[in-house]
């Protein structure tokens, strides 16, 4: 999650990139750094902290130009300093880039590079690009759009990048996962993260899509793919105004950021994934085999992640998991010694109740480990290590995205843990690699516009209804809960979660001809045991609504009305099941006319116990 | 829990006995015995196993007779075979006793009648009294009642007692703890641990309080107290029908089973609380200090029972604990080893999903401990050992007096662990114990009348809601949880109980003022931040009813309604407090109009996955 904003055009680039990146420091404020033509050199300015820094120093020096890029950034990899803040250029500063994003195979590039006599300035994967596309640039005698479109043809990971070279007044630029946009004005082009930044100037906008690659001239552009072939993409007339635009389209934050779960998944699997060694590189300053217990610390939603995470863990990695309730754990003195890893879950880092537990937890010698994603936030400060969701700002008081991306860091870790202690094969782990790349796709396909119609018709037949019931068993246990849970926050609906096999241990007596009973009956070795417990509310006259595997036409019988998702590996299925579950959730409370994005009596960040 | 039949008139003794115990059955079927007074001597005869054993021997060699008593019992200590069946004799087969209960003092007594020349035939603490009061009887130069009296003085313990001499024509009785119910005929006298019993031949009754001690002959009876006092105890008309007999008189097993709570816990702790020592003596063969991690295993209520326990045990004992729902623990493949003690928890000892959960845990080296309700059970055959909560049977399906039994097993189970492991100091002990033998006259109160009425009126008051939500925090967080199961259970209205400060967190989204909310929040360290819960529920102007300690008028102001609640031991308390949450889920089903005893879609014992 990192902004970026491009110019070209008549107008002081300075100011656009200034006032652009102003609208994108959501995404990020840990560094900022502009690169602007000037009559013979392009000059780079950047700066740690926040914008208001670099802007600050620009205003005493203003950098004069017409063509510009500029980037602030959230740091993921590398220390949020002056030398790792973007733009990067080459060695005799010719060319400039920004890349957000992830070069996965920056490691042999760089080395063949630098075997080639290229000479480095930083410890980045973005510098390996700036070097490439000067290699290539040289190789087409001076075709900047080719010698990006070649350099990126070498190069494997996530990527938004922009491209600037003294001899051209032009802006090359490519996506995939990171998003782009361009603005089209009358004699000027811009290019940004978001469509926010843009709003100022245009209301003409080309969304790119992933693998799209394009040049900006002052009076224009030219979109191709990575092949090299011309490709059309239509400009919308953009009329949201700043609140819509900031929602990038969609109706609500919460529906805006249920959509950006494939690219918040991406976020956080990617470079952490090493398909040669069939490894998990987390880049966790602790030893996997020094713990003998973990504890699972956090509130709400992320709770539930960590249910998640304990199954994940406790199956691949053979620890004993506990999880806790945050505002339980503080207070019961904790049975926990050195040889615990406490690891608190928090989107925000600042939950008060969690922030505290985790206080109590380093007391008794805990290590502490955080699945967070705000960066910088309170607990990143007092905890051992960090591993960032870097699932992007989440606006929308129901958590979506990060459920599923601290879910994702769950099965991580768990990897991490259990190849490092022997208690996953290499071909297991290689397997489950597998599985957990397919993520981004697998939740892709279960936003597919038909599943949504879908859903958002079942939503709406049931949306009366005065209470809920959600079951699952095994992995999927937490998703039923998880899945009660949205229910309730937006919808004021009375749902319940429950273990599929623990209803009819009481919960059972409420089922009645008007209870919907959401069941995940998704692919699992447990699912003949869960059908069962379908047959038990059908016997009550209670209503299934049944999420199944695709294809599963046999168990459809069973149900009153079923919900299709993709088939994936049961350990990664929680994480593309929630999705349908989300989506119940919000077309219910829309269907109700309930405000989703600020549900009543709930705050983002609870700071207070 | 055993039966006890006595009668004294025209008729066979032997039939009459028969046909009592027969309607006793339920309490108790490990052996069965009767002495009938001959023409010159007692017979005794007693049989192991089910009382038609007994009866068919009966029925080939009949005992001629008009006097007799008649026992089935219940093993709790000592083997269910025949010498340690009841009747039992003197020495000379003058004086026969029956008595169910324990002499917690029988040790230094039996010692005591030894050095002075008595000869013991068996192990039973029941045959300290035989001797005690032959003892008495020649001191007392040969008056029976008088020598009963005396030898109750010297005796400390739960009891109930019938006594026969062969010398006098007359039964004398007498009962702590133990029910005895008298029947009045015409020149015949009954007496039984029940009502039912004596149906067929009376509906003139008489009910024995506490510490009542009664001489029966043929044409009538007197009742005196242990000082020797005489007292008056009215005779009612009993019209009940077979069905009400069962019931004791309340409407349902379950209100009886409530108010049977008392003598419940007192059956759970007796015997096991050793006042000189401080020590807790629970007969248990496993080493307490040879488990490093506990794993509590159930369904349901007695899941909730374990969460207690998982609270107790850590927080007195020191060792991590981990609950775990039965149906999901048999399929995660649990890690447990042979340092793992497993604890299962279940009135009837038969529910399936924890009998495959201790299955599992068994193929994995652990350790295996019960804590159950129905002696003899499939779960007690295969334990390695078994902790019986001596509840009594439990019939209605909702479970009441189980819960507090298995709440005060736990009890007992983390001071027998904490004092073993040096975790709990001796004067920690002896505060504790204190609590614990407190509990019986704390539920007791706890079901005063005027505090029955006060929650009938509360329950009354809201019994239209279509939803509760039930908070707690620390060892009260369960109470939460089980006073929700119970609601809905009988009710069918959606309760949801949550850990207090987790509230926000999600559900806190349905709170309006149409939601009672009840918050247990009796004198605890925590209070404080209890009420802070309650503030955030009534800012939402949702409705408070507040379960307050005895005296705590400062925090009724923040509630709309308060249930006051007994004082106690924070540890013990969730025992007392959720006695007052039983009662609202009772009279709330019950001002619904529904059938609280078989609500619908729910089994007692669970026996299918």
């Amino acid at each position: 999650m990192c902004g970026i904003v491009g110019y070209i055009g008549g107008r002081s680039a300075q100011d656009v990139l200034i006032s652009g990146l102003a609208k994108l420091e959501y995404r990020g404020y840990d560094s900022a750094g502009v690169a602007i033509m000037g009559a013979e050199q392009i000059e780079v300015r950047k700066k740690a902290g926040k914008l208001a820094n670099l802007a600050g120093e620009l205003e005493i020096t203003p950098l004069p130009g017409t063509l510009g890029i500029g980037h602030t950034r959230w740091a993921t990899h590398g220390l949020p300093n002056d030398t790792n803040a973007h733009p990067h250029a080459t060695e005799d500063g010719r060319l400039v880039i920004i890349h957000n994003g992830i070069i996965e195979n920056y490691l042999p590039l760089k080395e063949a590079l630098m075997e080639r006599g290229h000479v480095f300035k930083s410890q980045t994967d973005s510098e390996v690009l700036a070097h490439l596309i000067e290699e290539k640039y040289e190789l087409t005698a001076g075709n900047l759009a080719e010698a990006v479109r070649l350099a990126l043809g070498d190069v494997r990971g996530a990527y938004g990048i922009v491209v600037t070279h003294v001899d051209h007044r032009e802006i090359v630029a490519a996506r995939t996962v990171s998003p782009l946009v361009m603005g089209v004005g009358e004699g000027e082009m811009f290019l940004a993260s978001d469509v926010p930044a843009l709003l100022p100037y245009t209301r003409q906008m080309v969304f790119l899509h992933d693998g799209d690659m394009v040049v900006l001239h002052d009076d224009g552009f030219t979109v191709m793919d990575l092949q090299g072939n011309a490709l059309h993409r239509d400009i919308d007339h953009i009329d949201w105004d700043a609140e819509a635009a900031e929602k990038g389209g969609y109706d609500t934050y919460m529906l805006k950021e249920i959509f950006e779960q494939p690219s918040a998944l991406t976020n956080t699997l990617i470079g952490r994934l090493n398909d040669s060694t069939g490894e998990v590189n987390l880049d966790i300053d602790l030893d996997p085999k020094s713990f003998k217990r973990i504890s699972i610390i956090a509130c709400g939603t992320a709770y539930y992640a960590g249910l998640v995470g304990e199954y994940m863990i406790e199956q691949l990695a053979r620890i004993p998991v506990e999880v806790d309730v945050a505002s339980e754990y503080r207070y019961r003195s904790p049975l926990v010694s050195e040889d615990t890893l406490a690891i608190v879950v928090s989107q925000s880092g600042e939950t008060i109740d969690t922030l505290e537990a985790l206080r109590e937890a380093k007391k008794y010698g805990a290590k502490t480990l955080g699945v967070i994603n705000a960066k910088g936030s309170s607990m990143t400060r007092e905890l051992d290590d960090t591993l960032y969701i870097h699932a992007g700002p989440e606006i929308g008081v129901a958590s979506t995205k990060a459920y599923t991306s601290m879910a994702s860091a769950f099965l991580l870790l768990a990897l991490w843990l259990g190849r490092a202690r022997g208690t996953l094969s290499e071909q297991q782990g290689a397997e489950l690699l597998h599985a957990a790349r397919e993520l981004p796709r697998l939740v892709e396909e279960a936003l597919s516009p038909e599943r949504v119609a879908r859903i958002k018709e079942v939503a709406e037949k049931y949306a009366h209804s005065r209470d809920y019931l959600f079951l699952g068993r095994g992995v999927n246990a937490p998703t039923a809960l998880e899945g009660a849970l949205k229910l309730k926050e937006i919808s004021y609906i009375h749902a319940e979660g429950y273990a599929a096999g623990e209803m009819k241990h009481g919960p059972i007596a409420l089922i009645d001809a008007n209870l919907p009973v959401v069941v995940v009956a998704t692919e699992s070795f447990l699912l003949e045991k869960t059908i069962s417990n379908v047959q038990e509310v059908r016997a009550r006259s209670g209503k299934v609504i049944a999420l199944l595997s695709d294809g599963d036409t046999e168990n459809a019988q069973h149900a009153d009305d079923v919900l299709y998702v993709p088939r994936s590996h049961e350990m990664v299925s929680p994480i593309v099941n929630v999705v349908a579950l989300q989506l119940l959730s919000y077309f219910t409370a829309t269907a109700l006319g309930k405000d989703v994005d600020k549900p009543r009596n709930l705050a983002k960040s609870v700071t207070v116990e």
